[in-house]
């Protein structure tokens, strides 16, 4: 049987008190063998550095978190959002990952013109297929729950992500599906299939009721309502094979032994994912 | 021109300084034809008097809140929800409405099955239905928000009420659509077409960015990212005629002068929503 822990993936905003190299040193340590790194953290370590401590150790980074915000009031500051994704779509090349997480922005600053925000970020993806395709780097987009719509991303649905990425028809261009975001979706199997050819990323988390924010409202696996097992099993189905992050935004998890959190992770990952 | 506040009804909860009866004065004090009224302030003040005061002032009840939460771990537990409904359908009569707006309740406590949920709530509301009947009084599902769905409405789009709403296909059972939870969805207006027969009520208010809490997280009329005239005029154009209720769960509004909050309701009302 092949190892469980082998697609487990350790997304670093899990644990706050590792900075980028302390991230990628405690999954060898661990023996993790996927990370997923973020942006801000990547450069004060700087990318140089993590780039090296990702040959040494062997961790692969499953994807980079984040490009996107592409909705903006003035063509100005929407192409300046572009040069933003650029950058970042250089050091996903750098890092050795070929998966940018896009999120892609909520409505522009008092607009209210939902519809046209959702045509910016089509828009905005289409413009990046050029130079990622150079780069060879994948945009993944995806979807956030609803209750972001209005400030972080306008694509609130699996089905508004595979629009995006089906239509665009590049292989540059897929979906990226987190389970805290689409769970309650009473299309999401149907969206998962529909996604098959285009999923280039699968995150794991958990709900959690009555959250202190609407930021920190995520779970450990198995700590909240979702079918995670049920949901994992139809994004393999329809054929993803890759990486599967661990994704938690949770102020008493941030508190906890990062050491101790990282056991719970592998834990729960082999008793309430695979 | 008709008057632009004919349609206008004052949902209760909005002011939580009055009770029931202050609520129904204010109304007619402040010439809004129409209240909403909640189940526990009228026991408070009495079906009696309450019907009593609505008589004298003239004011309507476009609609009770609320009954539903279907789903439970036992049948035992599910019956005697289908008796707190009726319970509650009884009151509608007594208040002169023929809307009881139904909140179908979360996920049973401990339980991960979403679908099983969905099938007690479409169960439950068919249960009602010749009690409904015979008192003249319908049933509006109303869908909630999907940041709702593990612990207060597992009917997270208006899709999936108006799924159970034409598949009982009765008289009896429609929906009721609040811009707050269905604003962000791609097939918002596709929906609202398809419950062009079915459609019992409509409800304004506007969504909160950066809320203090998920339960506290909307906005007065004009104040957020809402198109509240698009959305009014797509139920105008299925054919809704009804009062437009507004109804706000807001700290900010809570602690304001009640009477300085209508006067705001209805300038609201015509500025940003007829």
């Amino acid at each position: 049987m092949a190892d469980p822990l082998r697609r487990l993936s350790f997304n670093q905003a899990t644990i706050n008190k590792w900075d980028a190299l302390e991230a990628i040193e405690a999954c060898a340590r661990h023996g993790v063998g996927w990370v997923s790194l973020w942006r801000e953290p990547v450069a004060k370590d700087g990318l140089a550095a993590c780039a090296k401590a990702l040959k040494e150790t062997g961790v692969r980074v499953s994807s980079l978190c984040r490009g996107g915000f592409f909705p903006a009031a003035t063509s100005h500051e929407r192409a300046e959002r572009l040069d933003e994704n650029r950058r970042a779509i250089d050091e996903c090349a750098e890092l050795g990952t070929d998966v940018l997480v896009l999120v892609c922005g909520g409505l522009p600053e008092g607009s209210r013109d939902l519809d046209g925000a959702r045509e910016m970020v089509r828009d905005g993806v289409a413009a990046l297929v050029p130079y990622a395709g150079e780069r060879g780097v994948k945009l993944g987009v995806e979807p956030l729950h609803p209750m972001f719509a209005a400030d972080r991303n306008v694509i609130s649905t699996l089905a508004l992500a595979n629009d995006i990425a089906l239509g665009l028809a590049s292989p540059q261009v897929g979906v990226v599906i987190d389970v805290f975001h689409v769970w309650w979706d009473p299309a999401v199997y149907r969206e998962i299939r529909r996604a098959a050819d285009v999923t280039l990323g699968f995150h794991v988390n958990d709900w959690l009721v009555d959250p202190p924010s609407v930021l920190h409202s995520r779970a450990m696996m198995g700590d909240g309502p979702i079918e995670l097992r049920r949901l994992r099993r139809a994004v393999d189905m329809a054929g993803y094979d890759g990486p599967i992050e661990v994704e938690i935004f949770n102020r008493d998890v941030w508190a906890m032994d990062p050491d101790a959190v990282m056991t719970t992770i592998k834990e729960r990952f082999v008793s309430e994912v695979m």
